[in-house]
């Protein structure tokens, strides 16, 4: 059971209010899905995310695969049984972790290396890890477990088979992640590979399970359209725009103007990975349905907690501070006056620095429940905006440009 | 402002229901009281503590001088305010870190150890550590603070400062706590500067806050009874049983029988950083009101959830059990089926483990919910008792003994 109904469209760009209905209940978009990596998101309870009002959250298939292990969940009752959430929920290939555990290791990609550092609580080494963990064929993806140390070979099947037994509302077809430093030549063959293994994914996948297939490419402009042609000629049920999405905004703006006006307009459209405030509204505004990025809830264990333009944040400072500065050491006021979570109705600056420098539990807590407050209010205010055409308003009042 | 009522005292034994009432609301006795170190309970928030119906909490002088500073604390309103919390908090005098500093680290005493362990973040170096740290001489108790590596000096007049700065309700005079391996006449030496700087902390003490004196004197009989009846003279608001209670369960027990008889019936006494089931209903039994201890929050951060007799706890098994064995992977009942807390009523043991295994944040939530729930419960049901004259009664469906 799956559907997406596009409830309006914003006149002057591409946003567009939509609703998905799945076996566990429905969601408005657009919408950011928070990300429970491990069945968990971290820090936090079921009531938490409810109250907050998360409406979906993603779970990572490669995680749960490695533990405690699909098979188990699927014991379990499966996955919304095993963690006790009735919503909507999400998971990835693995794809992007056997990327990460390959490529991006050797790369030293930033944001994969935190991945890694999530996975294996230490920093890649470039010499050694890369070599040690992943190699990927025209099959799949081959590596070590980190966790048991036995060899694992993911390939389109395996992905489709491990995500029927986390028995998720919406899947992904299993793809290869390119790293924004592989050559032309290189993120061409891996997008062979993907179209290959989309249609893999579709032959293999649990029909009860709603499947997105990825649009892959890099940077490249052929590639993209290339990928996005072959992707919406299959049976998808939604789309994810994956992969390296460039080096600088405007190349990620430039593969959403070239890909999403190619894919069907009345299915959903999923920018994996991305969660910035200003990634948020410009990808909104190109006809993004669907997010998910652990930022909020990472942001917020290093200590970079969110404020929206009424409690000084822009553009510049990325609409986040570091509590950690000393200049909030005897700071009395909430993180953000104008925030209605829990953290900013109990709790100043001060205190929450002090368990910050203290390496409290309860930090972690709080400001996760800040950062995802803040996230997903403001894309509350976006879904609003679009309702009342003033989406680009909205966009001006937060961002200081239409642009 | 500060009382003490005794409600029903038990025929039998010398368990009694009270009513202690300070500025910040009454709480009923005998109480668990749980720890917030560092002006946070781990993993927790003020509505979780409040909803576990905690009535009281007890903050760390030592952490809390050290970081952020009772100056710091003392500017942001005192302690009720900078947590946020309006019910009773009771601050220990610091005297038990300076004791783990010094001789408890030279003596590798497991709870000190373990104590050293939260504030360092690793085992102390019999070797170094303790002549780096900690200094004991008749005005007090010199240390570098482990922090900010400065040299600091605690003697009961500063301890008496540091706890007017945080504003608790009920404070402890400065104490020096022996080791179980102290000998007699180090003990006897201890003792002589404990009640010199109990003298002290009457004088110095912010005559707003309740003060308990300090019984001390080891595994010592002569020792003990000199001590209480020393202590029992001084104008004291209640009294607290500190330092090594001995090396088995009968040591602590004579220590109470020696003692208790001595102390004014018509003031509480808190047992000192006590808090194992069978401990609570010996002590209860020989007439302690208050308890605190870390042991619920620290045994569920290791894995160690507890359980009812109904759900197999016996005083055998220290009426927990380890989350992370593999009996419990696939296991769907909640940890306690009697239990009726938010881990409880919504999380498997195989989940549990899961999270455990995986060293999510979420765990370490939700089993420091369960555990706390546990104890409060349990205490409840002893003061239920007392007022039905079923103690022994509910002691002997416990521990199985009435001894």
């Amino acid at each position: 059971m799956f559907s997406f109904k596009i409830i309006k469209e914003d006149k002057k760009t591409r946003a567009r209010l939509g609703k998905v209905t799945t076996e566990h209940g429905s969601f408005q978009t657009p919408i950011f899905i928070p990300v429970a990596t491990a069945a968990t998101l971290r820090a936090l309870d079921n009531r938490d995310i409810e109250e907050l009002g998360a409406e979906a959250i993603l779970a990572n298939t490669y995680h749960l695969h490695l533990r405690p292990g699909d098979d188990l969940i699927k014991r379990q009752g499966k996955l919304h049984k095993f963690m006790n959430w009735q919503k909507p929920i999400i998971t990835d290939s693995g794809g992007f972790q056997a990327f990460s555990l390959g490529f991006a290791v050797e790369h030293q990609v930033g944001k994969i290396a935190d991945n890694y550092l999530d996975i294996n609580n230490k920093r890649p080494d470039k010499q050694t890890d890369h070599k040690k963990f992943a190699h990927i064929d025209d099959k799949g993806v081959s590596f070590r477990d980190p966790i048991h140390g036995h060899k694992i070979k993911l390939t389109p099947k395996r992905s489709m088979e491990i995500q029927s037994n986390l028995g998720s509302d919406i899947i992904f077809a299993f793809d290869e992640c390119t790293s924004p430093l592989s050559d032309k030549a290189y993120t061409k063959k891996a997008l062979e590979r993907t179209h290959k293994w989309a249609e893999q994914s579709i032959k293999y996948h649990d029909k009860k399970q709603a499947l997105f297939g990825i649009v892959q490419g890099g940077a490249y402009k052929d590639l993209r359209i290339k990928s996005a042609k072959y992707i919406r000629n299959l049976n998808f049920d939604g789309f994810g725009i994956g992969g390296s999405l460039g080096k600088s905004k405007e190349d990620m703006h430039n593969i959403l103007d070239w890909t999403i006006p190619l894919l069907p307009k009345d299915k959903p459209r999923h920018l994996l990975g991305i969660g910035a405030v200003e990634d948020l509204f410009n990808s909104v505004e190109r006809g993004i349905d669907m997010f998910d990025c652990v930022a909020p809830t990472r942001w917020a264990r290093r200590g970079h907690v969110y404020i929206t333009p009424e409690a000084g944040g822009t553009k510049k400072n990325k609409f986040r501070f570091n509590i950690e500065n000393k200049i909030y050491e005897n700071d009395k006021k909430p993180i953000d006056p104008t925030c209605r979570c829990y953290a900013c109705r109990n709790h100043s600056r001060a205190y929450l620095r002090h368990l910050f420098k203290a390496s409290e539990l309860t930090y972690f807590r709080l400001s996760s429940i800040h950062n995802l407050n803040f996230l997903l209010r403001l894309m509350e205010k976006i879904r609003k905006a679009i309702e009342d055409n003033s989406f680009k308003k909205l966009k001006k009042e937060w961002l200081g440009t239409n642009k």
